[in-house]
């Protein structure tokens, strides 16, 4: 335990503890989240090499990767075999003590392993157990393998991305990495729930509905008003818009519907006869004239660099930023002032009473933890009292 | 109540009691968020119109927009003015009675009105308050308006999605929904630590501070490898990729890191040489050469309709999806077959002990529970209990 050691008494999951039988982003991204909050994490790997995101881009060998480090810091992990007699009924005995169980195998599996949902709660009566699918457990995709590209597809994702006349993948891994937050969500309800029941709950979430649910904008627009949003929608919808300025560097404006922030821009770009130009007058006409507005001003902009402009627009409180690398944003004056990038990644955004949540272990070697949690067990329970 | 009321009891968040007092996008989902999974959610609307979100592309007149619909179905809807003495009075003996408070206001502004976290703690020490704010509540921008766009230029998110060369604002707004998320993580974990402390606590959440958390991936991979991921990163990592048909109907394929499904396409294709061509023999081959090997790919998918493809594709285990518009997702049958859309939206992603969470009222007329809200209240409280 490093320094931040001391903040771990105030994160709200302290004492929660969670067994992660999972790989490679949906279920360890849950896993992550309630690590930081706080959480005891204690992912379950198989050999002989654990987790496949370990080594994502290579053969297998070398060192952990970064991949592995953003999805499992703060976690402890344990060398289980499950697919052994002996690895099942210690698998049984670390969940009779957990409060959670995260899953991301394919419908069935865990089941016929003799470790599912139906098996567990039968020694551990309030165990949340979350299973996390690409496509849920019926219709005609239920039993194919969902990746991150053919949710995100299949759900209308990628269509609001990029232009679909030649498609191309971009992002982080919205569909795995979206099923990760409502799980999370899910199993913090049913947590909620089990205080006045008493009782555990199988909870399910899948990527396909996760993506359409994030797309609640959309989707209620094409069931109400029969519009259907594609990658050019956003910007007219908000009257966000992309600029360059004379040396190509990037930088956004957010006009947003109230007339102030559009007048304000006018002004400051000493172009006040744009405010009263019929093709920009209301928020409707900027919407339909987008286009024609994104020119006139990218022509303005082309002049100038974007440090002159954001000073302008920041003085006339036109809603502006540059738009950064990754890197860049690292390294950001409001990155550094709010303090939310840690040794080995972006530390959580939720702050509880002046604290900010955040792991408190680097990323485990596959199995550093087997003894130690394997040795608290036996503490825990005689042996006779153990599960088959 | 319509017939869905049946749910309402399995979902785990029967008996919340949450006041939802927060405008346009990322407060209002959270509260949906809550809503869907049964809390009963209470949208405290300023007068004379409420939410700017119920007529967002407008004047301010005509019908509530699907926008509105989209954020706040489920929820009841209070009038109430809080910029007078008697309107703090009822929000206060509201809140009394709350579980949860979320606000979006900026940094404050619900503390100088009397109704901020300060002062409601004290007539109710287990409420749990979130305050969402753009870039939290130090640095540089922290009293800066940041809408979506800013937060997303800001973070680095933007430098992921579009090609910055001529950067577009694109996809449902990210840096919105991904911090409601969060939020929604936040509050849920407080209640949790609410059930061992029995107090409650202030939340926080920022959208920066969510943006930068959710790239966890490129984060990492910037602070460990030093690589910065821009918008082409996403297809060569994963090895996920767009293409179109004969007649331009676009698909996505995401072959990830194992040998088998890449050697299944180039057998389903009838190009087993490309097996063993040197640009693509290994993972890190096909990631060096993506542009080439799409190329090759692409010219082979112009030949013949998607439908074929998809059939073949399938046939292989290749995982592969069309690209569908939204549109066209709402009635794809794995999509029926999950029975995923409701009349006004998408329905939850949380599926609790085979229940799916939805909402079970429409979206609120301004002010349409004003009357029974505030009678309850009655009912509930004495009048000289009221807190001034």
């Amino acid at each position: 335990m490093n320094e931040q050691g001391s903040h771990q008494d105030n994160r709200p999951l302290s004492g929660l503890k969670v067994i992660e039988t999972a790989r490679v982003i949906t279920g360890p991204m849950v896993g992550l989240l309630l690590a930081e909050m706080g959480a005891d994490v204690i992912k379950v790997e198989q050999p002989p090499r654990g987790d496949a995101f370990r080594n994502w881009h290579g053969d297998g060998a070398g060192p952990v990767s970064a991949n592995f480090v953003a999805m499992n810091r703060g976690k402890r992990s344990v060398d289980l075999d499950t697919k052994t007699e002996e690895g099942r009924k210690l698998y049984r005995s670390l969940v009779r003590s957990a409060d959670v169980v995260i899953e991301n195998y394919r419908p069935g599996v865990m089941d016929k392993a003799g470790i599912g949902w139906e098996q567990l709660k039968e020694f551990n009566s309030s165990l949340i157990y979350c299973h996390i699918t690409g496509m849920g457990t019926s219709g005609p995709r239920a039993g194919l393998p969902t990746y991150d590209a053919v949710a995100q597809a299949l759900s209308g994702l990628w269509s609001q991305l990029t232009d679909c006349s030649r498609p191309e993948p971009v992002g982080p891994p919205f569909a795995d990495q979206l099923t990760a937050l409502y799980a999370t969500v899910a199993i913090l309800a049913a947590l909620q729930a089990r205080t006045s029941t008493g009782k555990g709950a199988k909870v399910e979430v899948d990527m396909l509905s996760s993506c359409l649910a994030f797309q609640t904008l959309a989707v209620t627009s094409c069931l109400i008003d029969g519009t259907v949003f594609d990658h050019r929608t956003r910007g007219r919808a908000s009257l966000s818009f992309g600029f360059v300025d004379s040396v190509g560097r990037p930088f956004a404006i957010h006009l947003s519907s109230p007339q102030k922030p559009w007048e304000a821009l006018c002004r400051a770009l000493n172009l006040p006869d744009l405010i009263g130009d019929p093709r920009f007058r209301t928020k409707a006409d900027r919407s339909t004239h987008y286009d024609e507005l994104h020119d006139v001003l990218q022509a303005v902009f082309a002049a100038q660099n974007r440090d002159e402009w954001m000073a302008l627009l920041a003085a006339a409180e036109v809603p502006s930023a540059p738009i950064l690398s990754v890197g860049e944003a690292l390294v950001d004056p409001q990155v550094i002032a709010l303090d939310i990038i840690g040794d080995d990644g972006p530390r959580s955004p939720v702050v509880i009473n002046g604290h900010r949540c955040m792991t408190v272990r680097t990323a485990p070697e596959f199995g550093e933890h087997t003894e130690e949690v394997l040795d608290s067990l036996k503490k825990l329970a005689s042996d006779d009292a153990l599960p088959d």
